[in-house]
């Protein structure tokens, strides 16, 4: 998913001016406030090469004092340190109560590394994985408050920013032939580091993504990220209950969780993506028989094939999974709407009545909607509690897992149009007898909470969208094009596994 | 662990029976009360064959409602079943609100099967361990209460009742090959099998053992198990805030937690066993001269060594450290005593300062007293939070686990003698000028908590006592016994791994 973020945020000069100074401010007051509640934080800095960690760590620090922080710079383990567990290192340099660590790269750097180069396997890299949501969970549980960012910058920005180097003498010396070869790399990188910000986004030490093309627009989110991070820690050492310590000051953390810090995949989507007719015609008649074919060999084969339809309204699921399904067997298939919650269903876990439409091995089950509306629509409109809608990410993410592991094809397609085209579609119905039926009071009242489901699409991106069962974005302004593109995701994820 | 524990646990007829309709009543009160408030129940009965499972299943549903549970019997999956991930068929079995269901085995049996009879690699059963706790959380943190029985018996007991059935000629067919095949494979089970109990054992869903070899004894701990956790579940969703329902009768919470239905391991041990003068000096003398020699193979191999020390006060930990090191080379090892935490030690996390002491590898670092103060003295003497120590199991296994991935042999050795012994040797302390500082007034004060103690030391070797970093039960009435099991002990663990 890292690749789709859009990367084009920036903040201009004068908007910088005007909120520079007071974030600084509210920084420092906070640092003291950690300081006399006896908070101990951890700032972590990951991110690829020449992303800026060095000249965005100082950014941050000028706000603070400086009795009050460690800065520590992780390199490859001196000998002291390679004769002991991987983490003695980190655990020598956790901070103390009252008192901030910032690390230039971290115990996350070796782990990426040393599966990028095979030295280690996958298995071994998952425990590392592993041992470090060990470890990040036993010093937040113990009130470390913990927050980690990955810096990310896109392929073709690293190489100006080397080539700019390079061409300046006073710099020139920075860029080495392993700057060049881990640049080379990027794109062997690029799996790894998902697969770490997937797998250790953890409630306690959450990963936050920042877009660092810009780097006042960076400076900005990791400020705010970090005042908004320690604000709330701050109100929960007063919820449990130190009534001597009142935590002063105006809040900042509107503007931390302002849209324009919020990563998005969605807002980089290319809708103005077409087909030509001809080629629509062309490419789904030869795409039909090749699906009816594939459905008779992952019978043979028994293969289950899960496919996971979501995306706004009238987005175009339907004639989406009419067009899949035209040529194939229907003996083979199944589309299972998903509605309201039977009273039996409500009687049991969001998840059993998904579970017991698992497909058997060989057929193929077609959800229209699916478990994605505990993070979506029970989310946006309140139909369960905050705890029930961020615990379903890791519930869906083993559930997935253990369907992946056991042979299912998964596939998992966002329909996604804009704001103007819905508007256009609805009207349209509106406007079509034969239509109406599919446009109630409820699609207008959905559409006024769009900015609030379009952060709820972009979580739900960013955490269930793994390694094992990633999320296809379909992008479908043109109903061909998106038709084409579904059926060809399929196809592809068959193909893969057969 | 397993088969340390104390299985002599029975029950006169005549206490039984002023017992049993008692605790009868209270389940069918909570069996109506948990459906009033819709919280739906999950019992697994898993353990030994011939442990019991179906009478004891029978022994419950007695006390029960039937329009209110199911049971169901777990055999190997039919074709239906095969066909879909694992999961599929118990999620299928999951309790609606307010119902019971009681599983006759469950997602464990094929799990431990399936690496006894190695068609499962370690990896694999450790994922499906995996699988198993996250099926367990989802269920529970959506409010399903899971309780499950692990009923243990003896390989004797087993073959006893094995022969008893083939000599009664209305049961001898249901003993057949594959039982006595299982029967002889008991000790292939048993360390899976606890591998299961401990991988497996979560704050949302614990595992109970059941001595079963006394069928009343085992009848009132199942059903007085079931009351306990019932009430605890009713009382939290009482808190939660349900005003309109009334959690009534009498609680039996008492007798669930009395001290006959805790397991012991301490209780099992043997505080008889001693060794005779010239057959001490004469093994002594080797040993330490064994060590010696390993000593020097580690320094050269780069083998870590950690060895744990705990015990009763005056259980002779000083004596028995002195013995083990008596020989050795003192630049290869560091004993390193552990008080009350400095001022710097309390700024950090409680396992920081172990952390700190790791040896590097070739070293040995000998602890007297450990991180698991944690667990004893501070969980008794109320100096951190409970949930401070409840975390603290799943804490020290992870950083155990840490140690021993890194290539750390671990030994911990646990101290034992009894409370009279520790009496005598007070008193001879007192007596004695040359070792009167070395008893104060608080460890007068300590004796008085014994029974916590106990209570806590149990409790420590069920969550702790893992496959990678298993407790060595040292028995110290006899100082000379407990120096040579000591040494010993650790010469074993070194030359396993050398």
């Amino acid at each position: 998913m890292l690749e789709k973020v859009d990367l084009k945020k920036k903040i201009s000069k004068i908007e910088y001016k005007g909120m520079v100074d007071g974030i600084r401010e509210r920084l420092g007051e906070l640092q003291r406030q950690a300081r006399d509640l006896g908070i101990p934080v951890l700032i972590v800095f990951e991110g690829w090469d020449s992303a800026g960690k060095g000249t965005l760590i100082n950014e941050l620090i000028l706000s603070l004092d400086p009795r009050g922080f460690n800065v520590y710079s992780i390199g490859e383990p001196n000998q002291e340190e390679a004769m002991r567990p991987y983490f003695w290192r980190f655990w020598n340099k956790t901070p103390q109560s009252g008192r901030l660590v910032i690390l230039d790269r971290s115990w996350y750097t070796q782990i990426v590394a040393g599966r990028v180069s095979k030295s280690a396997s996958a298995q071994e890299t998952e425990k590392k994985f592993y041992d470090s949501i060990a470890f990040e969970r036993q010093l937040a549980d113990a009130g470390t408050l913990i927050i980690k960012f990955f810096l990310h910058i896109s392929e073709k920005e690293q190489r100006k920013r080397l080539k700019t180097l390079e061409q300046d003498p006073a710099a020139a010396w920075r860029v080495t032939e392993v700057d060049w070869e881990q640049h080379r790399q990027y794109n062997k990188y690029l799996p790894v580091v998902e697969e770490m910000l997937q797998q250790t986004d953890a409630k306690s030490a959450p990963w936050t993504i920042v877009e660092a093309h810009d780097r006042r627009y960076a400076t900005l989110k990791i400020i705010a990220t970090v005042v908004q991070a320690i604000e709330k820690q701050l109100a929960l050492v007063e919820a449990a209950g130190c009534p001597d310590v009142a935590v002063v000051g105006n809040s900042l953390s509107g503007l931390a969780s302002a849209k324009i810090f919020t990563s998005s995949i969605l807002a980089g989507a290319d809708l103005t993506k077409t087909v030509k007719d001809a080629e629509y015609e062309k490419v789904m008649k030869l795409y039909q028989t090749r699906i009816r074919e594939l459905e008779h060999i992952i019978y043979q084969k028994r293969v289950p094939v899960v496919i996971a339809f979501e995306g706004w309204d009238a987005a175009g699921k339907g004639g989406a999974i009419r067009r899949l399904t035209e040529h194939m067997d229907p003996r083979g298939y199944t589309v299972i709407p998903t509605s309201a919650p039977t009273d039996e269903e409500k009687a049991h876990h969001y998840l059993w009545r998904f579970w017991r439409n698992v497909p058997k091995a060989g057929h193929i089950a077609i959800f229209d909607r699916s478990w994605y509306g505990r993070v979506l629509v029970e989310r946006v409109e309140g139909f369960c509690l905050e705890s029930d809608w961020r615990r379903a990410y890791k519930e869906i993410n083993e559930m997935e897992a253990q369907w992946v592991n056991f042979g299912t094809v998964l596939v998992k397609c966002w329909l996604h149009i804009d704001k103007e085209e819905q508007k256009r579609r609805f009207e349209e119905r509106m406007a079509n007898p034969g239509k109406q039926w599919k446009i109630t009071g409820e699609d207008w009242r959905n559409r006024e909470q769009w900015e609030l489901y379009e952060a709820a699409v972009d979580e739900m991106f960013f955490r269930t969208s793994t390694s094992y069962a990633p999320w296809t974005l379909v992008e479908a302004n043109s109903k061909e094009f998106a038709r084409v593109k579904v059926i060809q995701s399929v196809i592809e994820a068959i193909e893969e596994k057969i």
